[in-house]
């Protein structure tokens, strides 16, 4: 095998209570990346969109993750990537994880899988490295192991697989933005006892409610009383999407990432679609130009479209 | 129906990183309780153990908690209750939430059953109240409902029952006092958001694998960053237990509510007696008098013995 072709995905991380910890695939939007064999060694990356993301390997995520695996197999040749990026970068769904991730299991598709899951992320984040300056999976391991996943420790990379009911996810996008950086730098360092014990009782409801298929529970722990009050003051319409959202009858929802994308959960298409209408509305009015997605979990992760 | 005893159980609060929002009931120890009509008005309380508590119904928190409920009915007449503990006071496994959900069961049934199992966690955190302080149901919930409880919300009451695979548990109660009031007094206001990060994905992973029965994940996140470093300090032996325990194969524990009794989660009932023996150790060594129990998950609560 030369060449393969793989889909990476857009992710949605953090979900309300669940900061830096939970993460979920997503089936829309998704980048397309073509890996080639070369026989001369080298990383030689290409970009066929407009976001004029660099091409030199060491200062292009991608092209910094395949390096980490390359490095482990000593692997002499080099490779050629041509990448298409539908996720545009700095939307807070997940754009530099779906290029690190969308290489390395191309890559170790050429190469006859040589490495596990676990492994594939563990190169991937050396790439996210370059984007965020610090080492996390919350977007990395959902485009990898795909579904909604629990990072329940980064460092031994504890990586979860959780189950849901079906859930339809509505993104907007407003064009603004918010450099990942600043906004970890905005939050606190130390936060109150009572507001973890309220955020750690949520995130417990929000998993049980997952795996028990319970809507309703689901709804009543998709809440964040650390992180969101802080960020949402960065995101223009915050509050008006979130009532928007409730009176089409939401599951509940907030800043995906680091923002500025916000994402909403509900249990059928026709809700989502209206989530859509209720988004739309609130940045027509404040005049941002913006993207909305309405789409449902990816539970494969990146797909080998051909090889 | 004049009269009615019931049994309630001895529960574990906290489980290490779910502190103030998880608590499981025990078969043993448990209290007996007997509640008996009377024609006129006015609870007598009469104790026959030892434990010298008080017997004016204002200031005993059983006798609080069934006046709360005889407040709600209007009801006029009064009560006569013995109450047998055998969950020694301040021993850190619920035995305030004991005396107080023994009697909210007790009068329900000699009434008639008039109120649901959230109003009589309701009823039992006044009693709850006088002997902590706080409003808290993590003993009281698991009392009542019976098995593993998540407290996702104290305001509004929001229970969930978790199941879970079978486990065997080893509780240890060194006779040391330590005052619930004191062991809340010495927590930090405030932590660091990077702790409570570890501790909600703990949280995360410990309740996912109760619900997926998968062991290895309820071991690995049996962690307690937060409060364990300091309340540890005032229980002595608690390394040494918690390195015998290791070395019996244990699953994880920590410390039981506010301590000082500790716990330990074993898969099967023979390391939970390797763990009882290895606790004795500790003990015996410290010359610290100590009371040990190898019991398993209670799943009914507060039981009606007979009426």
């Amino acid at each position: 095998m030369e060449s393969v072709t793989v889909k990476s995905p857009a992710s949605v991380s953090n979900l309300c209570c669940g900061f830096d910890i939970l993460g979920m695939a997503l089936n829309e939007p998704y980048d397309t990346m073509q890996l080639i064999k070369k026989d001369e060694p080298g990383i030689v990356i290409q970009h066929t969109d407009a976001y004029l993301l660099p091409v030199a390997a060491d200062k292009n995520i991608a092209g910094v993750a395949l390096q980490a695996m390359l490095n482990e197999l000593k692997y002499k040749n080099g490779f050629k990537l041509i990448i298409n990026k539908q996720i545009k970068p700095g939307s807070g769904i997940g754009s530099s994880a779906a290029s690190a991730a969308g290489v390395v299991v191309a890559a170790n598709e050429l190469l006859g899988r040589p490495f596990s899951k676990n492994q594939l992320v563990a190169f991937a984040m050396e790439g996210e490295m370059i984007a965020s300056g610090a080492r996390h999976a919350d977007n990395l391991a959902p485009c990898i192991y795909g579904g909604l996943v629990l990072i329940r420790d980064t460092l031994s990379l504890d990586i979860v697989q959780l189950t849901t009911p079906p859930l339809f996810i509505t993104i907007v996008h407003p064009q603004i933005e918010i450099k990942t950086s600043y906004a970890r730098e905005i939050l606190p360092k130390e936060i109150p006892l009572k507001s973890a014990v309220i955020q750690w009782a949520n995130v417990a409801g929000l998993v049980t409610g997952f795996l028990k298929n319970d809507y309703e529970l689901i709804s009543r722990s998709l809440k964040d009383v650390i992180i969101e009050p802080v960020r949402s003051k960065l995101i223009p319409g915050f509050e008006a999407v979130k009532s928007n959202s409730r009176q089409a009858g939401v599951l509940g929802g907030g800043i995906s990432g680091s923002g500025p994308s916000l994402f909403m959960l509900s249990e059928n298409q026709k809700t989502a679609t209206l989530v859509e209408v209720g988004m739309k509305a609130v940045y027509d009015k404040l005049g941002i130009a913006y993207k909305t997605y309405v789409t449902s979990i990816n539970q494969n992760g990146v797909t080998v479209m051909k090889s």
